[in-house]
């Protein structure tokens, strides 16, 4: 097609994650024959979250004040805090409600091949609010990927020489798995972490 | 997430054919952690594809301008006239290099479940157009579903009473294809159109 503003939305379309090019002809062919309205919400929620959403100054998730509601929640646990890689993963544990401390969002993970050190990842911010005397426990959720694990590692180092108590996300069989069908690598690790 | 500009955002990332709650999260999170600009872009392209893109006045396909470049390219033979169901499966047709003649947009199908009869998909304005004089054959190129067949049909049926060649893409085994693992009907159809 031959048209400069349909080309243009089926590449600002790929922009998306998981969205090749033929999904995003499919996405600008439907905006443009079923739901006009649909794209026109689209671009001003867009606008919206990007001008409005900022980083919490306390625990860095994604917020539209300067301290996030979870930050300002005095019904949370001030001696708890959870270390996660993203918002996404924050909002995971958030679902379970079996948590009811504090947050501090990496926005990211080391990765030195990819040029991500500590400061990209706010590790100096979280050494100050681990050890603002409040904070009693810091418990490293980052993902159990290598580039996770590697992180964790770092973050909990660094703290168990401040003094702090830290712990880690058990690893273990997933809730309503059978073992027959659970890798070799997670069962281990579950024999290792029995109690 | 408590935010209402990140919920307004993964409610409209939602309206995207294909795109549940779960990859509506994931996209928007991704937006505006790694790629604001992105968002932006899109928004904009959102707007712009919003408001300028119509549809052609002679082959109701998507266009910036009054009539198509295809209408308009003298190149192109005017005996001939596709009809497909979307911009999409005409730019199908394009991408094939295998046709020259002009194009005739339904915007979709007849389906009288949904209550998309005649007019909805401009049948009129298709035979104003096939009875120009300049239009000696059509070619049904609707998709080869039961909907897109029944409009095939009905299109088909009332040029021929007005004295026009009809003609239908063939249907056969797909390049490339071993028989062995080409479903039945497709092998007793290009049985039947064998030549």
């Amino acid at each position: 097609m031959a048209d400069p503003s349909l080309n243009a939305l089926v590449d600002a379309l790929r922009r998306l994650p998981g969205v090749g090019v033929k999904s995003a002809s499919r996405m600008a062919y439907h905006l443009l024959q079923h739901d006009r309205e649909g794209a026109q919400l689209l671009a001003q929620a867009l606008m919206q979250a990007t001008a409005r959403i900022r980083q919490c100054s306390l625990c860095h998730t994604f917020t539209e004040e300067e301290v996030c509601p979870t930050c300002r929640d005095p019904q949370r646990d001030a001696s708890k805090l959870c270390v996660v890689e993203t918002p996404a993963d924050q909002a995971a544990l958030e679902r379970t409600a079996a948590y009811r401390g504090r947050y501090f969002v990496l926005m990211g993970k080391l990765s030195p091949l990819d040029g991500i050190g500590p400061q990209d990842i706010g590790l100096g911010k979280l050494f100050q609010r681990a050890t603002d005397g409040l904070v009693q426990e810091v418990i490293l959720a980052t993902n159990f990927t290598a580039e996770g694990e590697a992180t964790a590692h770092v973050i909990g180092e660094a703290l168990k020489q401040r003094g702090l108590k830290v712990t880690r996300l058990a690893r273990g069989v997933p809730a309503g798995s059978e073992l027959e069908y659970v890798d070799l690598g997670t069962i281990a690790h579950a024999l290792v972490d029995r109690r």
